[in-house]
């Protein structure tokens, strides 16, 4: 049921880091995998979203009835990348009663106060749920890293626990998905100054967002050090080109619906009899 | 902008608990102020699903800026009156970046170890944000009324609680909207039987239904007391007939975009200059 129609090569491989990847050498403009244009990926998100709503309620079932299986979708990004429109365009085609979503901001002093770690696990998804993380433990060797918010080796430490968090995770019943939306260089540009052209966007501009610009090369750098450190098999990373806003949304929400395909999801079995209850119900 | 073409009275009247309200007087079958059909109201869904998700940008961005206001929803209903359906298709029309939702299921031992009010503080929405409680602290004077959960006097303490509670959230910037979904007992039977009747909806049914099924007087009755002592100026209750989904839904989302349009929200001015950062931009 996932939708081979539209793509000829399953994004979950396609897109999936491997052994030598090279973040400057991937593209951030095509649309791989994918058959049809604009138009096509347009509808292929609507029905995609059925789909999704309809696996999501299967997990939320099988929660319900004591499996531990959740899902995790990390995004990470620059800024205007879309992580917001993954949200509102994708995560939002299901039950919000099944999802739990994150935003990680910059850390208050309580949470500066504690491992890294801390605010991270208090909003891992229980059995059963869908988590999303906007933004994420990465951010803590990301801006964490170029920014020198952490001494040196703390920062270095940081890779290996965050291996642990997410094996950990996983082992649990957690199906972990890493995403990390390419955005190039020229279109964020354009979408930062489309910020600046319209008074209902001027909320979304932050002068900082230039000062991270800035740091272009210096965060290109840094994702390569997460890819080459925190790529595992149980919780994969994959590198989404994001130019084209609706490729990045049907490709994150086919990464999603084979994530969950794969949990060979199945309606709970009733743990009453149906006959009795039927008989109690009509009496009632 | 609110829906004025497919409404006759503004819901949020029409349906608002007035003194001398009687539960036990009100259809749970009918389709109150709205002009046309269940076709009309499936449209009319649709369309106020973009108007809400608009205001609610606009009281995110609110909230990004430094303004305390946010909207709690409150969901109180007996078994199978749509609930669920609320939530996915009233607030599944919002961005989930900007929704708290909340499920309150019976207490854990840790939360009955803490005042009722506890759990409920932890979920309450911050600013920008719509929370929405599926089941509440109203919990705690209906099934802990009928089922006697605590003593009487602590039951009775309740009542003030929670209208203190109510009151420092809208004092503190938060719109409170509750919401009784009104069933009819033989709409109930009828949506029970059909959970009894196809694998797939095993899942929702819960022999316990029915036992809470057999008190609906008694809920009817917990209910009543609810709205005579906390109906508020503050925080007022609604009635909804919940007999045809489509209506409730409809309903709902009418009192939510009302809610929200009564704010008056505006885009945030900018803290920046447009035309420095437009220059820094290009420069970068």
């Amino acid at each position: 049921m996932s939708d081979d129609r539209n793509w000829t090569t399953d994004p979950s491989e396609l897109l999936r880091v491997q052994p030598g990847f090279r973040l400057s050498e991937q593209p951030t403009d095509g649309s791989p995998g994918f058959r049809g244009d604009k138009t096509a990926g347009e509808e292929a998100l609507a029905d995609g979203g059925k789909r999704l709503a309809d696996l999501q309620e299967q997990l939320f079932a099988s929660g319900r009835e004591g499996e531990p299986r959740s899902v995790l979708l990390v995004l990470q990004a620059m800024d205007t990348a879309g992580k917001g429109g993954i949200v509102s365009h994708v995560i939002g085609a299901m039950n919000p009663g099944g999802v739990r979503y994150a935003g990680f901001g910059k850390p208050t002093p309580e949470e500066l106060a504690h491992d890294f770690l801390w605010r991270v696990w208090r909003e891992v998804p229980g059995a059963g749920k869908v988590g999303v993380f906007d933004r994420s433990h990465y951010e803590d060797v990301l801006i964490g890293r170029v920014r020198e918010r952490a001494p040196a080796e703390e920062i270095e430490r940081r890779y290996g626990a965050i291996n642990a968090f997410e094996k950990e995770l996983t082992q649990s019943g957690t199906t972990v998905i890493k995403v990390m939306l390419h955005l190039g260089r020229d279109e964020q540009k354009k979408r930062l100054a489309s910020r600046l052209e319209r008074p209902e966007k001027y909320w979304k501009f932050n002068p900082a967002d230039v000062d991270e610009r800035l740091l272009w090369d210096a965060y290109q750098e840094a994702y390569q050090v997460v890819f080459d450190r925190t790529t595992s098999a149980y919780a994969p990373w994959f590198v989404v080109p994001a130019d084209h806003k609706w490729y990045a949304r049907i490709a994150v929400q086919q990464l999603l619906i084979r994530a969950l395909e794969g949990l060979d999801l199945q309606w709970p079995q009733p743990d009453y009899d149906v006959e009795e209850q039927k008989c109690r119900l009509e009496q009632s």
